[in-house]
């Protein structure tokens, strides 16, 4: 399943950065939100080797925003979500699962209150946007919905604060992780956060103006040629050791939260209108599944990623990588919770694992 | 824009026929649902004169069914789309546009009655599942909404009828044009429907248990092997001559039907309870933008997309592709209806197209 090309077409929908993208020799890409996301450059681990030591900018324009603005908005965004979004700040990000009646997850993105009454949703793989749509017309809501034209940016790696403040100026050390500022480039002001999609430190720029994103993107490179900044994407190396899930990939709309142990931006005692709340009180300690992380010695290559124990499957491997760092081939692997008790270990096409929680940690790993 | 490789993943989905597909030597995919989509196995050309001429076996599993059940699944179907779903006759397949209450297209699929009360939508490139939770918890109706396990395989080509009846018997050729008929394979009845996305005749078979995926494919292969049967995929040469329409690249939700000139789909004075009609009403007539074809009598290659006459942007060619049976290359373009007017010519970076209505009435043409 390797080395085949993909079809580009408006359906696949290029980003104003995409020119610049291929001028830099991008050598693979994903479709995410009908969009093209850059994967590779280089290959995997030489591109994770650079983001761990220096920094990269990523184009992921697919993070799409839905944007949520009128008199319904508030009670809109909490209808959506189980986490209580009454605590959230002007400018903060909040990591928010989206669910639906049974509980089940719709998205995981992350959510930010742009301004009072005016929301902008993150989103991960799947078109919330029509989900919001539907609530809308038949709760018979007061809001407006839309995809605006903005297209972040990601900065990453343990150079990117000095890159951005190169770039935005000294107002930049000082936002918080999950915060952001409005920050001007070329005359124009943009959202700038403290965050992205790898755990080596970074920044999302929210350009909101396509004119500009050839000379952002230009201006980057110009003053990061010194930080050895390089193009990049998503890491999948980077992204397991980090225990960073993927919507799509390590959970879908057949798992709840609990699941994929989100619990933790689960409000579950709250005094709120949520769709999924009363699902979610219902299920809590008795669902289905559990994703943990396998740790196998050797580098792994899967046969069939479903693990099948006694003629039943009892486990599905969903993201899964050889960690350079580590010398441990890593899986997130999602599995049921009756099978897997209290076992520390799983055999694995005749290799035994270590079962962990995630993320992964190193410390007790090696 | 060429030769960038796929990243493939469990977001990118594969589907019970890939490994087949990838023995059969596929070059390209495209990700549609969020599944693999393959697209070329020798090139465009020569996949598109094979077509032509003989027959080919396409997986399509990527037009995920979202199946609605229940006491108020009429009802749920009949707000989605503003075609009059009253008389659809079980098996038979409605190409039916959904809009949303703008009048706006969410995906043009093909819906079928599947049973009294159970309805299939075959969807096109966005996640419809999501619109109908978001519909289904908004207004409280009584459905059951799913993705059931089900992967259409198309058989397509002039010589499709011979095969498919090899394979399912004498029943296939009495099966009309967007009919279909439960037929029998190795023990299990599926649906297997004459319909598919080229306009070279074919069938549709909706395999309903993945174990019998490659047992499937394999025998298809078998019988047909003095037809000439080859693997394939939606061809573009071939959909363009056809003028057939494809969803987020021809048009989005950004569009109407009118505007698509799917006005025959549209029972405008239809005493239906449609959400989206009340606009659709109001729109009809004074819609913004109009597909049209355009004819170069030169191979084209497009710096850019938009159209831009006097500084402003008139129309955006959306799908073309050099046609190799006319010589001539062929270009879809939405353009605005207060610039198109009646003009049969238009200018495109220097060279002059005809322009005409589509589909593209070759007869007229050259």
């Amino acid at each position: 399943m390797n080395n085949k090309y993909l079809s580009i077409s408006h359906r696949t929908r290029p980003t104003p950065f995409t020119n610049r993208v291929e001028a830099a020799g991008v050598t693979a890409y994903t479709v995410y939100n009908h969009m093209l996301l850059p994967t590779a450059f280089g290959g995997f681990e030489e591109d994770y080797w650079h983001l761990c030591e220096h920094v990269q900018v990523w184009d992921v324009s697919c993070q799409r925003q839905v944007e949520i603005k009128g008199p319904d908005s508030e009670r809109l965004m909490q209808l959506m979500t189980p986490r209580d979004i009454r605590k959230a700040v002007i400018g903060q990000g909040l990591y928010a699962p989206l669910c639906g009646e049974r509980g089940n997850l719709i998205n995981d993105p992350i959510i930010i209150k742009f301004a009072q009454g005016d929301w902008w949703i993150s989103i991960s793989d799947s078109d919330v946007k029509l989900w919001v749509k539907g609530l809308v017309t038949g709760f018979g809501l007061d809001v407006q919905v839309s995809e605006p034209d903005v297209w972040p940016l990601a900065v990453q790696g343990p150079k990117a604060e000095e890159l951005v403040t190169r770039l935005f100026g000294d107002e930049v050390p000082g936002i918080r992780f999950f915060r952001s500022k409005m920050l001007e480039f070329q005359g124009k002001k943009m959202m700038v956060a403290r965050s992205g999609f790898s755990k080596k430190g970074g920044f999302e720029i929210y350009l909101n103006d396509a004119s500009l994103a050839e000379p952002l993107w230009d201006e980057l490179f110009r003053l990061g040629e010194d930080l050895h900044v390089k193009p990049g994407g998503p890491n999948l190396i980077e992204r397991v050791e980090s225990g960073l899930l993927s919507y799509g990939n390590d959970m879908t709309d057949a798992h709840n939260p609990f699941e994929c142990g989100l619990d933790a931006f689960i409000d579950i005692d709250a005094d709120i209108e949520s769709i999924s709340l009363p699902a979610l009180r219902a299920i809590a300690g008795k669902h289905e599944h559990q994703l943990v992380g396998l740790v196998f010695s050797k580098d792994m290559v899967f046969e069939d990623f479903r693990i099948e124990v006694d003629n039943r499957i009892v486990g599905e491997i969903r993201s899964h990588v050889w960690s350079p760092r580590y010398k441990k081939h890593l899986a997130m692997v999602m599995m049921k919770r009756d099978y897997l008790g209290e076992r520390d270990t799983l055999t694995v096409e005749g290799v035994t694992a270590r079962v962990v929680d995630l993320p992964f940690d190193f410390d007790a790993i090696i």
